[in-house]
C-alpha cells in the first residue's frame, strides 16, 4: 500500500545517478537452486569448458554462478543503458478511471526503444561480452522478432557481426521487423533454412514447415559452434538473461520506494521468463529472505501453457537437441503452438529459475486466451495511449482482472505489472482482432501428450 | 555555448511540475505578422464566423489571435500530455564520438509515443476543443500517417469519432499504419475516394491517381462542412498548430537552461512547419525581442523545396480549393512530389508564420536529397540506437553537416535539432535504401513552373 502523503506523478523516472550499477542474481537468495544444465550426450552437468564452446566466457560464469548476489555492470553497458534507460514506472491513472477501480495500477514500461521491448537489456550485455572476448560475431534465433531486433541494435553499436535465424512464419508475417534488423546491419535467414544440417533435415521431414523457436535455436547454435570467432546468444530462459533483466526490477523498486509504494501484486507475462524474472527479482529476493511479502503472478498464453499445464522435468532446449538440457516447466521440445497464436510467448519451456520458484510455491501462474488478451490490450491503448505488444498484453489482462476484484472488495491494492514492449510490428495480429477473425486455441490433453512424448528420459 | 561546470546526462527530463502550463504564441513577438487567411471566394480576410464553419470555435480564436503571447493549456490536455511528456532532450554523445566532432549535439526527441511523432501535441489539443464544443466527430487527412495516427489516439481517449482520408499511396504502402488508426477506432478511407465530390472528380480526371495531401484535405473539409456535428482538423501549417507545438521548444529551452546550455544552431525538418515552428518558438521569441541570437535552419526535401525554391505568395491550401488561401512559401497547390519521395514533408506550402520569418531573414533554409538523408539516418541509428523517421532524418543530416564544420574549425558549438519521430512504419523506405533501389529526385525548373502555374492571381 502506498504512502498517500506524496502525490505520485504519471511517470516516475530515476535520474542517471539512481540507475542500478549492478545486476542482482536472484539465485544467491534461493534455498533450492535451479538444477544445473546437463550435457545432452552424457547427461552430466555441463562444465564451464563445455558451455564455453557455445557461449562467451563471461556469460558462462554468470550462467553457472548461483551464489554471488551482485555483478557489476561494465561501464560500457551502463553507457548504452543510458541511451534508452531508465525506463519509467507509469501510474495508469487513466486505466484506473476507466475501470472505476480503487486499485492503484503501475506499469514498468520497457518499450521506449527501437527494439520495442526489454530484450535490449540483455542483448547489449551479451554483445558486449562477445566483443570483449574478441569475437567476430554472434548467432541467434528470433521468433516474434523482439530479441533479434534488440541484438541487431546492440551489435551495430559495438561493430559485431550478427546472423539471425528467424522463425519462418514470423519472417513472412513481419517483413518490416526483419527490415529493421537488416537496417542495423544483421543478416536474417528464415528458419528452417538450407544452411544447416538441422534446417535441411527439418525441411526434408516437414516440407513447407512454418518453423519453430526450437529449430531456429538449433540452427543458430550449429552455425556458432562451426564458425571460428562466433558464439551463440539467447534472449530468454537462461540464468544470465534473468541476471541482466534484473535491471527492470531494480529500477522499478527504486522508483516505487521513492514514493513509499510497496506493490501488493506483481504481474508479468511469461514466455521463456526473461521479463518476469527481471521484474520480480529484487522483490522476490526480499520474499525469499523473509523481509517482505508480495504476490507474484506469471501470465502465459492458454495456447502455450508451460507453467499451468506443463511438467517440471529435464528437457531439451531446442528441437535439434544440440543444446544443454534444462530442468524446467516444459511442454516438451516437440510441442508446437497453434499457428493462430499471435506474438511471442511460444517457447515450450520456462526459465529454470522461475520454474523452481513456481515449483516451490513462491509464485502463481495463470493463462489467458488471446481474444481476452487483445480485449485487454484495446481497453488499455484507448485510455493509456500506448499500443502494447501481444506478449505484454497478457500482463495487462491479469492486472485488469485483479483491479476488478479490488472494485468488488473495495481494496486499494497497489498492482505493478511489466509492460514489456510495444506492438508496432504486430499489427497483422491487431488486424485479425479488428477484423474479427482472431480465434482462440486451447490444446487438448491429447495435444499436450504429443509434446510430453518428446521429453527425454533422465534417470 | 554550454556552462562546462555541470555534467550533462544522456537524457534531460523535466519533472511534471516543470512542464509548460501555457503555449507560447510566437506571432505576439513578430513585427511583421503573418498575413491573414483569405476567403477563397471573395479573396477577403476570413472572419471568425467563416472559419467557424470549418474549424472549432476555440481553435478559430487561436488561429486569428496574433497579439496574445501565452495561452493556458487546459488541464485535461495537460493530463494527456503527462502520459507521454515531457519528452527528453538527449545529448548525442555516441554520435559526437562517431563523428569525432568538438560540437555538442542535442536532440529533442518527440517519438516516444505510439503515434511516433510530435503530432500528438496538437492532435490532443484539437480533439479536446472539438469535444468541448460538443461535437460528435472530426475529419482530417493524413499523408505519411503520423498525423492520422496521433489524432486517432486523441479521439479514442476522448470518445470522439474520427474519419481520416489517407493519401492512397501511403494507404497502400503502409497497411500497418492504417491498422493502428483502425485499432484506435478511426475510419480510414484512401484518397481520392468516391465518397466526396472532390474525390470523384479527381478519380475521373486522373484514374488510378496515387492521391495527394491537397486532395485529401479537400475531401476531409468537404465531409466536415456537410456533416452535422463535425469539424475539420489539420496537423500542420496553421497558426494554431504551431501554437500547440510550442510545447516542444518550451520544454527544450527549460531543459537546456537547467544545464546552462544555449544552443548556437537550432535545426528542424520542415514540411508544413509544425515541428520546426514549435521547436524554435521560444528561442525565436528571444531573437525577435533582441534578447539573444540563434541560427535557425529549416531542412526540407530537395524533392519538395517550398522554402528554398518556392514563391512567397497567397495560395490554395488544398487541391480542391475549398480551404482558405494562405500567404506562404509555396510550390503551387498543383505541385506533386515525385512518387519516389519517401515519408512526409510533401506538402506544397509552408506555415505562414515560418514563411514570414524566413522572408524577413530570421531563419535559414536548405534542402537535402533523400539518399543523403537516409545515409545520415543510418549513421545515427547505428550509434544512437533510435531508428528515425525519414522526416526527422533531414534534421539529422543538417546537424551532422554542421558538426562536421565544427570538426574543421575546432569550434565546440552547441547544436540542437528536433528528432520529431520514429520510422517504425517507414520500413518500406528503409528497405529501398537497404536494397540500393532508393533514388533521388530534384524537380527541374520546368517541373516547378507547372506548380507555379496553379497559383491564384491575388491582386
Amino acid at each position: 500500500m502506498a504512502n498517500k502523503q506524496i502525490p505520485i506523478p504519471y511517470k516516475i523516472y530515476l535520474t542517471e545517478e539512481e540507475m542500478p550499477k549492478q545486476w542482482y542474481n536472484l539465485r544467491a537468495d534461493m534455498k533450492n537452486k535451479p538444477a544445473p544444465l546437463l550435457n545432452p550426450g552424457t547427461k552430466q552437468p555441463m562444465t564451464a569448458e563445455e558451455l564455453g564452446a557455445v557461449f562467451c566466457e563471461e556469460l558462462v560464469k554468470q550462467e553457472i554462478d548461483d551464489v554471488t548476489a551482485y555483478f557489476d555492470i561494465p561501464k560500457d553497458i551502463l553507457a548504452f543503458y543510458k541511451m534508452y534507460r531508465p525506463s519509467p514506472v507509469v501510474r495508469a491513472y487513466e486505466l484506473e478511471k476507466k475501470l472505476g477501480t480503487p486499485a492503484h495500477i503501475y506499469y514498468k514500461f520497457e518499450g521506449n526503444n527501437t527494439s520495442g521491448s526489454h530484450k535490449l537489456n540483455s542483448a547489449i550485455a551479451q554483445a558486449f561480452y562477445a566483443k570483449h572476448q574478441g569475437l567476430k560475431g554472434v548467432t541467434t534465433e528470433t521468433g516474434a522478432g523482439q530479441w533479434g531486433t534488440a541484438l541487431s541494435m546492440a551489435c551495430a553499436y559495438l561493430g559485431l557481426d550478427l546472423k539471425v535465424f528467424m522463425v519462418k512464419c514470423s519472417y513472412e508475417q513481419k517483413p518490416f521487423r526483419r527490415e529493421v534488423m537488416r537496417t542495423y546491419g544483421a543478416s536474417v535467414t528464415p528458419s528452417p533454412s538450407m544452411e544447416t544440417n538441422v534446417g535441411r533435415a527439418m525441411n526434408e521431414r516437414f516440407p513447407g514447415s512454418n518453423g519453430s523457436l526450437g529449430t531456429a535455436i538449433s540452427e543458430a547454435v550449429e552455425v556458432a559452434v562451426s564458425t571460428p570467432g562466433y558464439r551463440y546468444v539467447l534472449g530468454s530462459v537462461l540464468n544470465q538473461v534473468l541476471l541482466h533483466q534484473s535491471v527492470i526490477g531494480l529500477e522499478a523498486k527504486t522508483a516505487l520506494d521513492k514514493y513509499g509504494v510497496k506493490p501488493d501484486i506483481i504481474i508479468g507475462c511469461a514466455g521463456g521468463g526473461s521479463n518476469l524474472g527481471g521484474l520480480i527479482a529484487p522483490f522476490m529476493g526480499e520474499k525469499l529472505r523473509g523481509e517482505a511479502d508480495y504476490r507474484f503472478i506469471a501470465v502465459e498464453p492458454a495456447s502455450c501453457p508451460s507453467l499451468t499445464r506443463g511438467k517440471f522435468a529435464y528437457d531439451f532446449a531446442d528441437t535439434g537437441m544440440v543444446c544443454p538440457l534444462a530442468k524446467m516447466y516444459t511442454l516438451g521440445s516437440g510441442f508446437m503452438p497453434s499457428p493462430n497464436h499471435a506474438g511471442g510467448l511460444r517457447y515450450h519451456g520456462m526459465s529454470p529459475i522461475l520454474s523452481q520458484l513456481y515449483h516451490d510455491g513462491f509464485m502463481e501462474a495463470r493463462s489467458a486466451v488471446q481474444t481476452d488478451v487483445f480485449n485487454a490490450a484495446v481497453t488499455f491503448l484507448k485510455c493509456e495511449g500506448i499500443l502494447p505488444a501481444p506478449e505484454s498484453s497478457h500482463a495487462i489482462w491479469a492486472a485488469i482482472e485483479e483491479a476488478k476484484k479490488c472494485t468488488e472488495t473495495g481494496e486499494a491494492k497497489d498492482i505493478l505489472f511489466g509492460l514489456t514492449g510495444t506492438g508496432y510490428f504486430d499489427l497483422y495480429a491487431y488486424k485479425a482482432y479488428n477484423d474479427g477473425t482472431m480465434t482462440d486455441y486451447i490444446p487438448t490433453d491429447e495435444d499436450l501428450a504429443k509434446g510430453f512424448a518428446t521429453l527425454p528420459d533422465i534417470g
